[in-house]
């Protein structure tokens, strides 16, 4: 079967296809009384579209998005909302010569083995045209979170692309916007822009490293040993397409550290706890400590690319593909705002879970 | 709240204290007709018992399993299966002295924060003992596969402890079971030792990285775009204790790879399609491609070291802290028959799921 | 929290208001490979849209159902099918009067308790036209069972309006088509006429009984013990707007039989197991026994009325209301699509789940 | 498959058969900081035991429940709490005779149809004893409720037994825990016990009704359209073994009213708002309104009688049975404890969601 839902109290439920009519979120268990609007996600929407420069993929799309329930005098009433967004550049005529072959890294010959089916159009609902309904869901899980948790901020950026990693000493959290890659290091910016260029005329594709923070997530949030926050946060983003690993704070280097280096120790602040660093990414027994929540995951190059595969068609004959359609160099980049959504999404979700089941039992430290 | 249950329709639930008079799993949703008994189970738990040599917590404890439901005459009638571990050796006096104080690195503090209440009783809930239930419930998943596709083969191994990392070339698939660290390379694993055997006489501990590999999955197993098999491997292995970080396939270092390096090119075997490699670790678009199915995390190091730590106490004053219980150097040892069981129980539910949907929909390519 | 989901795996969302742009549902879990268009929805939508007869509220909706994603060529892919119907005859500026006080038997106060801002144009989410989208996935239920199991029947009447009941006896399962009411008895069709007409010119209303009966369905379907054919059946029918009570088989009336009376004996037929009485409506244990399916709703009387009703305003005053509103006599008749719609829905979840969970493991009995 | 959760916060999983070793219930979402011990459950379960006088089944139970995990020093700690009954009085021998016969009225024919495979002893996991975890979970429920809302009280009574009722014009609250029927009325108590008595001698069973009521419940609970307060029950009392009827408030009766007196007015009172009657049975809309939660359910006669009935094999050839084991003539009698364990579960469960979802939010009216 297909499960397109997540999210335990704040549930999203996505649907639609790359060349269908259109495609959204249904999204359930929004709590009433939170302002909300259609600029209001739209400015989220226009992070991720498509066909903003020269380095993401030419498909045009508006992606406006309605909200078509769940709202009344521009509050949410506690109903589903549901997010609809049309896709008006569908061009599926691109599309016809892989309608028999599997292009090799796709979905598409797993679905095919899955479902005995396959909407080819654009890689149909495999396609990461999904994420505009992520991104959307997203949106209206920060305006929740800006009414229940005010100083929450969640901020997605580059970290790495193919072989160019920023430098940490240069890290700059205003650059973030000022770069058509969200990085936060000028100098990576520049660098990058060549780098791309060349790939994109070159017909080739890179991987990318996103990583993803939200600060000022309260201390408690967590619903061990299931549903640990780090467990959601790692669902989230390994959902997103082509993402291939999932680290939280030291990731996969904590295999490196010892004890004494890894552990975060603590001190009285004015405030609360206060932690000597962040090996664990805010994040320890599954539940947030207070500090920064840091999430990275890794994006594959997209396989849509120039240069000649050998691959198989539907009837089992070994053929070759050259992919033509409108793609991206590097898909990481618009992974980034949809990174931020899942986040958005998850900590929503845990926010409610955290208020529905201890309330006042929380233990306050003094 | 606490989320104490995973799987979609093999569903398991664990509950019980690292010092309560037992744990266990609640698996819901096993077929039935599948031949199953304590000892079959055992087989597992001993591969996670603690004690078994030097290298693991000193904690002594039998570990057996009962089945006190769900079978009937030597096989599962279908109905919900209770494995019942007793805990023997409890010893709770070694904890009393970090009641007041929060151990860095541990779920002390969050547990206190989100509940108002903590057990510090060996960490409780928190502690890696709950994994006893996981290898058990495993253990299950292991027998129901073996039933459904008995071609499949499941098994988990060390690829790095600290700073030391399996050399591939060396890779030895029948080493795996001849050493102490599951590790497939007899070089590695005597380096091995004598390092841990530093490590634990030092008071510390370091970090590690666990492989594991399913072989003989049938390809369409996953249901996306929220329930995708790399999605479920991913919270999986999250939940277990102390993995920061997951990844399938190519994982982290996909950010590096071109397009042309990444894509698996296909071809037509014998028995159907056959790939050139298997960077995307067996899984595309979220579903299997029928190769080998190939997932590591990164296990950071236990906390409690025999070293100073500042801290602070329950009333919010600073404090310093060493842990003197009975601990692992590297906790990631044991974490390898866990990520196993986590495996074995992912891949029932989603062959649980494909029957449930597509049944003879399936696209066969010949 | 609201909840707008049900079903295992066959899982409809429903989302939207009685006055907002659309409404729809959003189907995740539909086997792919089921053939469906509109038009095959809209048989079923045309049953239940309001204004076709004068026993019916004078709304006047198209109730145009469209699919928007999740087909393809023709058929289901396997994704999520979003079915969407849009509002045209909203008339909102009937309802201003009713803005601040409370409908009595009306979900207008809980809703306000519940969450404290209230869509009071025509009920907001509370509005008997949510079951519109339970009628469109009801349709795709429908296809898909007539994929899967060819000889399933669905049918729904009414057995009792106001004080009026059927006489078993004049059953005809030909009549059921041919009168507004879908009344399996001609007399009974024409004596109701004339009293819902009374009812009707004096601005009152009045309850009704509506039964469903599935026949062809296989034996073996029902999830025990919290997944039971009937407690689900019970679930989806008092989910329905104004239904009060649930029955299968023998329903409340079991209370006054004896053991004698009421156990259905066996005997063996030609086909499998015969049942020489269907007491048990066709369920035994939660599992169906391939006997008819037989399900009893009561719907109270709609509480919008031409008499004056005392009730209080938002702010706490004592007040008088009268309904104004476009409203039926008996909303009884309009509820018999929606409960064949969740018959059918059930239905197909249960199918699926039997197929996932034991395959060839089922008991034949020959 | 099988389904043995239920609950959407408070989720209760039970477990066990009627002969197995233990049974019991794994509670996951509990609440922290509630008071709770095993006396504390143990009161309900010995409302519930059987064999404790001629009119309930000579098993003989100790039914004594024990805690194996989730509480510390008298409190639940937020983690799952393992709820275990021990089976003491299994006595297997008597049931060897239907071994391969199904008794009519009973689940084991479906069992064997649906699962292939079936535990005959005393019904395995069919049999009524499931339900003594049900009472387990229930009182842990209860104490929960009584931590977070201390004035809602939980009381259920037959009112029908056979073809008597009770005479609400001499409806006694304190005579419910006076007599053996849970029956609140005197001269009804005496009549029913003659009746019983003659019943259980000449090896017959009756059905009965159960009505459960839920005094100071705040309003505002319920999750609609799906997740209702009454759908929610419905399904709960549905789950009983042997319910076949579940209503709310009026009930079926509702289909017999006309709008004018279904409704119940409303008028402003010094602690909110007060109705003039409560045919809703306290719920609108789903949502509960403040008044007394009023659900009902029909137990139908247990098939276990001393008469002999006409019946088949496992392989299909017609034969006869007459079920000599100890049974209970009106298994109403013991599901009085059960109905009130779902509404506490129910309940509990619902102020859960309604603290994630809507906090502040809610609609005061004053």
């Amino acid at each position: 079967m297909s499960m397109n839902s997540f999210g335990h109290l704040f549930r999203v439920t996505t649907w639609g296809e790359s060349h269908g009519p259109a495609l959204g979120a249904t999204v359930d268990g929004c709590p009433p009384g939170v302002a909300i609007d259609e600029a209001m996600i739209q400015q989220w929407m226009d992070k991720r579209k498509p066909g903003q420069n020269k380095y993401t993929t030419q498909r045009r799309e508006a992606d406006e998005v309605k909200i078509l329930s769940g709202t009344f005098e521009g509050v949410t009433t506690g109903t589903p909302v549901q997010l609809l967004i049309e896709n008006t550049d569908q061009r599926s005529k691109d599309y016809g010569d892989i309608k028999d072959k599997f292009r090799p890294g796709h979905a598409d010959i797993t679905y095919y083995q899955k479902y005995g089916i396959r909407d080819y159009r654009g890689g149909g609902r495999s396609s990461a045209r999904e994420t505009a309904a992520r991104v959307a869901a997203g949106g209206l899980a920060r305006a929740a979170i800006q009414t229940m948790a005010p100083g929450v901020e969640i901020k997605g950026y580059m970290t790495q692309m193919g072989p160019h990693q920023i430098d940490r000493a240069h890290f700059e959290w205003e650059q973030i916007d000022a770069n058509p890659f969200w990085v936060p290091d000028a100098k990576a910016a520049e660098d990058w822009a060549g780098y791309l260029d060349g790939l994109r005329k070159s017909g080739s594709s890179v991987g990318a490293i996103i990583e993803v923070v939200a600060r000022g997530v309260p201390a408690g949030l967590g619903a061990p040993v299931y549903g640990k926050l780090d467990t959601d946060l790692a669902a989230a983003m390994m959902s997103i397409n082509a993402v291939k690993g999932v680290e939280i704070g030291e990731g996969m280097s904590a295999a490196m550290l010892t004890g004494e280096l890894n552990a975060d120790e603590i001190t009285m602040g004015p405030d609360g706890p206060e932690y000597s660093s962040n090996h664990a990414g805010g994040i320890l027994g599954g539940i947030s400590t207070g500090q920064d929540i840091v999430v990275r995951f890794a994006v594959k190059p997209t396989s849509s690319i120039l240069t000649t595969r050998r691959t198989i068609t539907k009837s089992g004959e070994d053929t070759e593909i050259i992919t033509k359609g409108r793609h991206d160099p590097c898909v990481g980049i618009r992974a980034v705002p949809v990174g931020e959504a899942m986040m958005a999404c998850v900590l929503l979700d845990h926010m409610l879970l955290h208020r529905g089941q201890v309330g006042e039992n929380r233990g306050h430290i003094s």
